[in-house]
């Protein structure tokens, strides 16, 4: 099975576009689990476990994990060993390199069973292409991020058009929207609206909903009901620090999948 | 001792800007070593032994080690440890991220103890800061890459200058030469020279002689005797499969250095 139809088969059964971030940061981590790497592993479970009927997927930023040196990098396999086969694994490693390089990092992120990776497209081609070779695999490539950083680069104007345009534009020539999606943020709406009407069949990554204060009505409506995952990480998962984490981690997807569903129904 | 003052240092105690590319690929490791990736240490420290006086320092290509999963990960940090303090230590790492996840990837590839850093430029301001807080470590940021898909987004014209060139200028106002370097690729001898001119005192961590074609000496001849490291990997690494590779390794190192030095008189 190919991983875009993976995905829409996931979204459908749980009814949700929702996809939870698994970043963990060890001073945040509930009182009860404890504040050490060792206990990465025992928070994301409990997460996963409480929260898997209620997403499609799970997002790990492999810099959560390597910041703590190996106890973080064990922490990251055993949590992708524990995420349903059913689920939507994504690796979001941000990687990119000359082509001997990337083909090394695809083996690295693939290999360790994710169905899709996020790429920097600052490279170019070559730096891309080791990602796209088969339908069982997904690549996010960045195209306008959610941070205020992203008014640095990507937004500057190449012949009339941002330069962000000319990434969807050109990578489109690289790979069908059954292997090639892009990192969209929710904070910018508008230029969503953009993008999907150039890439309207292509799966978007959307992250900035939640502590990054993207609006959720906006975004989707921006959307257009194209394929996309909704990403939200801390409001989530440092819902509570106190022994009723697990409820309140619950609740909050609870609450965000139900707003996905509404703001897809405002938004029609 | 700040970082671009120890790269100072050991450039004139070894009189070389030689950079040796540490990427294990263990099909291409030599028959006497074996080719699995518990024989990875043991084929870098042969070659770090072999060509410690002769070079500035190692770069660590992290793609090349992530592939093989936890040995590599041993890998890396055994090679690590290995390198002697006085040479500079650059994770080859290209990351980049949003704020707070490039906080935790700068504390990823500094704890360990390299000297350097490479980093996208994509996500702009905020997720280039956390690599750039301290003159003990730089961070070379990607302007123009030697590989061929550079032409597909580095060069693309905004407002008559190509975006490797904002790239340039724009982070040169987030930190001074002290702390941010950036890489050139030596396949553009032309490019190289016009961003030399541009910033003058940051080091560049060139790439792309040897395997990839760059000439030595027209690259010398446009950086104009600003620092910098010109970093060679397969041509030298892999300089032999059988018995004498350490030798094979040492005498391409050496014709490097010696040709660095020529090119340096010639391009005077």
């Amino acid at each position: 099975m190919g991983a875009l139809e993976k995905l829409n088969r996931i979204q459908k059964a749980n009814s949700t576009l929702l996809c939870v971030g698994l970043d963990p940061d060890v001073q945040k981590m509930p009182d009860p689990i404890g504040k050490t790497p060792d206990k990465i592993f025992e928070f994301n479970k409990t997460l996963i476990d409480a929260t898997e009927d209620l997403v499609c997927g799970y997002k790990l930023n492999f810099a959560f994990y390597e910041q703590y040196g190996r106890p973080g990098i064990k922490a990251l396999e055993k949590t992708i060993s524990h995420i349903p086969f059913k689920h939507f694994l994504i690796a979001d490693a941000k990687r990119g390199d000359i082509g001997n390089s990337s083909k090394a990092y695809a083996k690295a992120c693939f290999s360790q069973g994710a169905d899709a990776v996020t790429i920097s497209p600052y490279m170019g081609r070559d730096s891309v292409l080791p990602f796209l070779e088969t339908d069982e695999k997904m690549t996010f490539l960045l195209a306008l991020t959610s941070n205020p950083g992203s008014e640095d680069f990507q937004k500057l104007n190449v012949d009339g058009r941002p330069l962000y345009e000319h990434v969807v534009e050109k990578s489109m020539l690289w790979a069908s929207p059954s292997r090639l999606g892009f990192v969209v943020g929710a904070t910018h709406p508008g230029e969503l609206e953009a993008i999907r009407k150039k890439a309207p069949e292509n799966a978007f990554l959307i992250p900035g909903i939640g502590t990054q204060g993207g609006d959720l009505v906006a975004t989707l409506k921006a959307n257009a009901g194209g394929p996309c995952l909704i990403n939200v990480s801390r409001s989530i998962i440092y819902a509570s620090r106190g022994v009723d984490f697990t409820e309140r981690a619950r609740e909050k997807a609870e609450l965000y999948r139900e707003a996905i569903r509404n703001s897809l129904e405002n938004a029609k």
